[in-house]
């Protein structure tokens, strides 16, 4: 699990970005247009997501083209997942013992 | 989304934490006892997870016992999923387009 990832969607800018590409790719501009931030902050908080991989950019001729990779929201949306499910998990066995336990008593 | 939630673990030593309290309820002490590392840096770390709402602390006496908030994990897990979800269903809706079309051709 990168450090990366999380730091990448610790910000309200970086997460629009990604609520915006959710619904289907988009160029810089469009991006930049969108959210009516400098084109600079912009750059700044895409180079972010794009090292951290949760973005990708298609450089076609003067355009650039920006993706969502789902593989790495998949990673790091199943780490969270397997310590809540662990701990989930801990306390239905918890909660079986207590009830066996009340029903012998 | 709590900006908070995604930075208290864009840390290793914090998701260390993470991962040993999905196993159940552990004491401070106990915490840093499995980490080798000083209290001050512990308390720095988990004041951050209990800010964040990941950690939750209980104070019974002199007993500090640390637990997991599995509201505020599934709240972070369910966001980032949500967004991969609707990447990947725009793209199974342009992939059965496509398929479509090429049945007609």
């Amino acid at each position: 699990m990168a450090n990366d990832t999380f730091s990448a969607l610790a910000h309200p800018l970086r997460r629009a970005i990604v609520e915006r590409l959710s619904s289907g790719p988009a160029t810089v501009g469009e991006v930049t247009r969108d959210f009516g931030v400098s084109k600079p902050t912009i750059s700044r908080h895409l180079k972010t997501l794009e090292e951290a991989g949760v973005v990708s950019r298609v450089i076609a001729g003067r355009n650039h083209r920006l993706a969502l990779r789902p593989d790495t929201l998949a990673e790091a949306s199943g780490w969270i997942e397997s310590q809540r499910r662990r701990w989930e998990a801990l306390f239905d066995a918890v909660g079986e013992y207590l009830e066996e336990r009340a029903d012998q008593a």
